[in-house]
């Protein structure tokens, strides 16, 4: 497989094409944003923590029968996913009031929810990402009904498998989110990332957080916190 | 019927207990607020067209089959109702874009939509009254699953309803919001008030708005507007 030239940059990725049509070169960037774009740094260590921690997770939720874009990690920092169109809504899953969901209906922080509960986000940095509900995106044409019925019914498995894993690891899955893409056939896969970019994860005894938050809110080093995530999964840890 | 104690003093409203345990006595005030009560003003006349045009509309919906609170027009600013729980919930209809969905969709005010939507936001005004979806409702227990689908489509027959009387009076229908509440049995009731309060209504050729944004956005004057609302449904202009 041959890298060839950028098709993309974002703000933590690099997307290449390939000697493959159907198969894109993810170069994860040491570069950390919150708060749509506005709070930036870059972050020596970041893309590597995030991609080895996206792989592992992908590569679990893969034989636990979650088909996603992931092909293959490349390198520290590199990986290989399907080229996938991407569906333009941020799917969140929560189980632990937090961040905007405690901010909008006014609930403590650290409340636990009585039902799982799932948010459709429009992704777009111009209007601020914001929260949609099933008639936006059909008026959007954001999603057909049966894909928003598979995404939400997906993103629920994926938090069930996703919970049950990291409760074995010793931390708790607050909220996550999570973006799919369809392929050249239409299918529907997970696609983007899963890391401590994407989901909240806080120590199961302590709290402690050991996800993006630490540096939205200014709490510490953040690869500390990526590193104690990537050992707990079993990864090898370079502060080691 | 007798007029007791004040139960309740609302933004627009005042309430009071009566003779009848299950009826409550309304009185509409002269107060325009809007943006969450950040911008408030006295308008003479407002109490007197919105309970008119309310009373109006009321009996309209009765008469094709859609229950509510209201039970008669007492005087100028005054009605009776019934008594009920209010349902913490502003369900939102709308047919053209136009306010929060313009800003958060990214659309043209005054664009049609391909398709009616409807919203929920939670009415709480220390949170700013934010959007919120079945999963939010569900957690904080605003409603059960059958009362959501009830106001989903009773909230849809009042917009059909709405809609076609309003064109026949040269009004196009934007959008509006209704609140419910659970009578002494239980029975869900449309309630609150159906007025230029609550409802984008604009001149079907002209477009020229005859709602509370002409308060919002400082367009005119507000009782001219409801003014012409109250003349087209028939009821009696004062300044004619």
């Amino acid at each position: 497989m041959e890298k060839l030239e950028m098709l993309y940059e974002g703000k933590a990725k690099i997307i290449y094409r390939t000697s493959d049509e159907q198969v894109v070169w993810i170069s994860y960037k040491d570069s950390a944003t919150a708060f749509n774009g506005e709070k930036k740094a870059v972050i020596q260590g970041k893309g590597r923590l995030n991609n080895e921690i996206s792989s592992l997770l992908f590569e679990m939720l893969a034989a636990e029968g979650i088909p996603s874009h992931f092909v293959k990690r490349l390198s520290e920092t590199e990986q290989l996913v399907k080229k996938v169109e991407i569906v333009p809504i941020e799917v969140v899953v929560r189980n632990i009031a937090a961040g905007t969901l405690a901010k909008r209906l006014g609930l403590a922080e650290g409340e636990i929810l009585p039902q799982t509960i799932v948010e459709f986000y429009y992704k777009n940095d111009d209007l601020g990402d914001p929260l949609i509900n099933d008639d936006h995106i059909a008026i959007l044409n954001l999603a057909n009904p049966e894909q928003l019925a598979e995404m939400r019914s997906s993103a629920l498995k994926v938090n069930e498998v996703l919970t049950t894993y990291f409760a074995s690891k010793n931390v708790k899955l607050v909220d996550f989110k999570l973006e799919y893409g369809t392929d050249e056939n239409g299918q529907l896969l997970l696609a983007d990332e899963v890391s401590p970019d994407t989901c909240r994860l806080w120590d199961s005894e302590t709290n402690e957080k050991l996800d993006k938050d630490v540096f939205r809110r200014d709490l510490g080093d953040l690869t500390t916190a990526y590193e104690k995530i990537l050992e707990r999964l079993g990864g090898v840890s370079c502060t080691k």
